[in-house]
């Protein structure tokens, strides 16, 4: 059993094979005390678990190391990979299974309603929200619907006990997604809350979540200038605008979802998502940089700006 | 109050709007003893029910009655509607509800891998199956896992025990999607071994169901020749033969899903597809006439025609 160390960290091999391995908490200092030829404190930690181990070459890299070295590449890539997995990547990820879990409820209330309307029809004509609808026909039969309706004549037909427990499943169970979407809304507003409390300031927890999804990641943000961020998720637009001069270029994209830029007039839309792009783009720097939370203010000059547009 | 009939059923009015009613139960009768100006049973019903009322008018039909004849159109075309929900829409609405459970399965699966992957990549890579990746990760935990598949340096990041929990969240209701969906299918077969027997022994409950669904009921996949069977589902590749002469008509539709076409040779196929168009096409009438189980006969018969194809 042999200690190999490089830059990197140390290895115990045994018959050419990495064994164990410790990564060097403190590169630089590690690396200036295999310069002078002394232990570093992996070594020595290497040495206490594996006794009988020998220190056999000290940051140097021959020929024949190259297989050996393969073998520590990968452990240094894999561990590198590891570490590169950060808060925003769970933000986005989040984000996107709650895309998914609308879809996903849409479709199936869709479903849901077609079935249950050869039932009970009215009720499913009476109750536009997908929610409310499974909650209240979950809740009370249909005698009880019709009579608050005060319908007498139903064009639904009388089902068979099993074949409206199959229908009344299919409502248990976009129950349950309506539930565990808001659990995961829940989550998202407190990861956004530790990870991007200015972004959540400014953008709030779903449109602050979307501008990663569509930047990649909370760094590639904080890197673009606030006209990219202003008409992110308008690509579309924009390069039909590039192609084809006559096109106007877009003026907002995932912004449009904003309720500042819905409430304001048509003529001002443009103008107000260029204020929230300027100020999402200092509050993505402040929390790349995780420098204090300045969400409160930066919201105070949004208002103050788009105040001063009206007049 | 007034009780007023036609060749539908008989009518309780009250300042000239419909109260109560019954429709005919055997309408050629009843409207012979309304002819004959006796009482029909429904109308004896009804005067019982409500004392004082007058019988009218029988089985005429005045141009003051019109806006009478109107709301008790209305009743009559209720009433018809409700009777035309047939256990075969059921069938078709459950085939459908499965077809998007699988979609939904499926999007929510491949989110819950990507999103598990930051967290524990080898073990996603190291099973395909959804369903037995989504039950592996609910029940042991990573280092259980990674003991398992002998992995000593993992790609993924150690997470906070709220971030692992909303993944473990998603994979929870993804498994109870899975269990529903089992359940649901239970359904399914229930219904199509009451009400399409014959169709299920041959085509299957999964086939059966949906060329239900692509005929539209069981009624109209009962009128269609076997030929039409056959290439249920290839609508496309039909339209596109028909105007582009060159292409070949299709061979098969959805029964290319079936088990004994996979299975035969890429010469044979088409003429398994006949087969089995033919016999799903007798069972189809039969189930649809409510006639006696010849599913097995029939099954018998293609295994018989099969065997003599592969001489």
């Amino acid at each position: 059993m042999e200690i190999y160390s490089n830059c990197t960290g140390s290895f115990v091999l045994e018959d050419g094979k990495v064994v164990d391995s410790i990564l060097f908490e403190d590169p630089l200092n590690s690396n200036l005390l295999l310069e002078k030829g002394e232990q570093t404190p992996e070594e020595q930690k290497l040495l206490k678990k594996h006794q009988g181990a020998k220190i056999t070459r000290k940051h140097t890299l021959l020929a024949s190391d190259l297989h050996k070295m393969r073998e520590i590449a990968f452990i240094v890539t894999k561990e590198k990979l590891r570490l590169a997995v950060k808060t925003d990547w769970l933000i986005i990820q989040t984000a996107a299974s709650l895309d998914e879990l609308d879809k996903t409820i849409n479709l199936l209330s869709k479903r849901l309603r077609e079935w249950y309307e050869l039932y009970n029809p009215e009720i499913s004509h009476s109750i536009d929200n997908h929610e409310r609808f499974v909650e209240v026909i979950l809740e009370k039969s249909k005698k009880e619907l019709l009579a608050e309706l005060k319908i007498k004549n139903t064009m639904g037909a009388d089902l068979a006990q099993d074949d409206l427990q199959a229908i009344m499943n299919l409502a248990k169970e976009i129950n349950e997604l309506f539930k565990f979407k808001k659990k995961q809304e829940a989550y998202l507003e407190e990861v956004m809350q530790k990870e991007c409390p200015n972004i959540k300031a400014v953008a709030g927890t779903a449109i602050g979540s979307k501008l990663l999804t569509l930047a990649g990641s909370l760094e590639r943000l904080a890197k673009f200038p606030a006209s990219t961020i202003q008409i992110l998720g308008a690509e579309k637009a924009l390069f039909r605008h590039l192609i084809n001069k006559g096109n106007r270029p877009p003026k907002y994209g995932i912004l449009h979802e904003h309720s500042l830029v819905a409430k304001a007039s048509m003529k001002n839309r443009g103008k107000v998502a260029r204020v929230l792009g300027d100020k999402i783009a200092i509050a993505a720097k402040v929390d790349f940089f995780k420098g204090k939370f300045v969400g409160n203010i930066l919201a105070k000059e949004i208002d103050k700006r788009i105040g001063e547009l009206k007049k």
